[in-house]
């Protein structure tokens, strides 16, 4: 029994959600070492939505809603941490929702399925096939689906996935706390924010901005400014830390 | 399942190695999470020990040639991620390895046991009392093991249980990744460095000094220099990532 009044409250609390959700098969075990990795780059962020990732998910909105065929793509860590807040996304953005795992089974696929449609998300779910240029079952997605899409969302993904999906040509929008990661580098743009303080922005922002908005967001991105400014509130926390 | 040619094959293979510990019992769920933390920080030094981590690893090592009793305590992480090197380090040091556990069940204390023996570790295993001054599991320890301990090694240790440590005068020896934690910040000396590069270097160490090195690392032993050399390591390494 965490008391509410802890000052890392949230941060044990969600923990102990993913610790659920491994038992309860959701989630790989690697993805509870995974969301400990990204809690160590949060805590340096100052566990908080810095001013450069705001500006990123604003874009990241304006992306999403400018795309022809946008998809969302969950993990397991996503659907265990954000289900309500992907499905909040998905009626703001109009996004399609499918389902990828780095560590599949038919079996996960089919729990996280149902976790996200009791959750309110509207899941694609056609047959899947191999299509992507990776090796191993990182491969499968849907020709209708992520396949097809021109502006497609991953949060927390693995680096060759992103990679393979911006060498298509797609438009990549990373959520990844570690700005010095593969998929941090290899994004059209990177959100360095933990998922349930992203997502919400994400959706805030789909439902308020106005065309030009949208379109003055998309012209001015640059990630390379959007991850050096991350690097910046890390370095300012570290010597704060030190000194 | 991860292909040999992903670019984070050994930190992938680490997690995996770590998730069947977990199936197996050896590893509390909370220790996937821990490792996952640990893995950021790993990354943000280098994934390599840095020249302040050596330093801290040859004074670890006089510390220990140089104790009336040194005990070694090991937990579920470092039992499955380095449980030979444990061994080699006893050899070297002549250490006492007795087994503490945060999330202590007598079932773990036995599979671990199992595990370090058959690492070829000749693990200590008295009856257990709780003699520290702690609540809860984490007070267990060992009349002749720990409790009589003057230098004890904690590799990835709780922040309490180190400060408590401390507390009772002994020189405390922890491995930790991350150089802001409490337990970084309370032990006696520091290694910021992974577990697996810190204890064969620490072993390499105790078969090397003469003793005139061990009374003059001692002696120049400054815990705060160490840590403040970690944070700038990382500090420069995201300056160069950023730049």
């Amino acid at each position: 029994m965490i008391p509410p009044d802890h000052p890392r409250y949230r941060s044990l609390m969600t923990r102990e959600r993913l610790a659920a959700a491994a038992r309860d098969g959701v989630l790989a075990m690697e993805g509870l070492t995974a969301h400990g990795r990204g809690e160590a780059f949060d805590y340096l962020i100052g566990e908080r939505t810095t001013g450069s990732a705001l500006l990123a998910e604003r874009t990241a909105a304006a992306l999403l809603l400018s795309a022809r065929h946008p998809v969302i793509s969950v993990n397991g860590n996503t659907a265990a941490l954000a289900a309500p807040e992907i499905a909040a996304l998905q009626k703001a953005s109009g996004a399609i929702v499918e389902v990828n795992l780095f560590h599949r089974t038919e079996e996960r696929v089919r729990l996280i399925e149902e976790l996200l449609t009791r959750a309110g998300v509207e899941v694609f779910s056609g047959t899947a096939e191999r299509l992507l240029p990776l090796s191993h079952d990182r491969a499968w997605c849907r020709r209708d689906g992520m396949y097809a899409a021109d502006v497609i969302l991953v949060p927390l993904e693995d680096g060759d996935r992103c990679e393979a999906l911006v060498k298509m040509n797609k438009t990549v929008i990373a959520i990844d706390l570690n700005p010095l990661s593969r998929t941090a580098r290899a994004a059209s743009i990177t959100i360095v924010d933990e998922l349930t303080r992203a997502v919400p922005e994400i959706a805030r922002a789909c439902r308020e901005l106005d065309v030009g908005e949208r379109e003055r967001l998309v012209s001015r991105l640059d990630n390379h400014y959007l991850l050096a400014e991350a690097i910046r509130e890390i370095t300012l926390r570290l010597r704060a830390c030190s000194g």
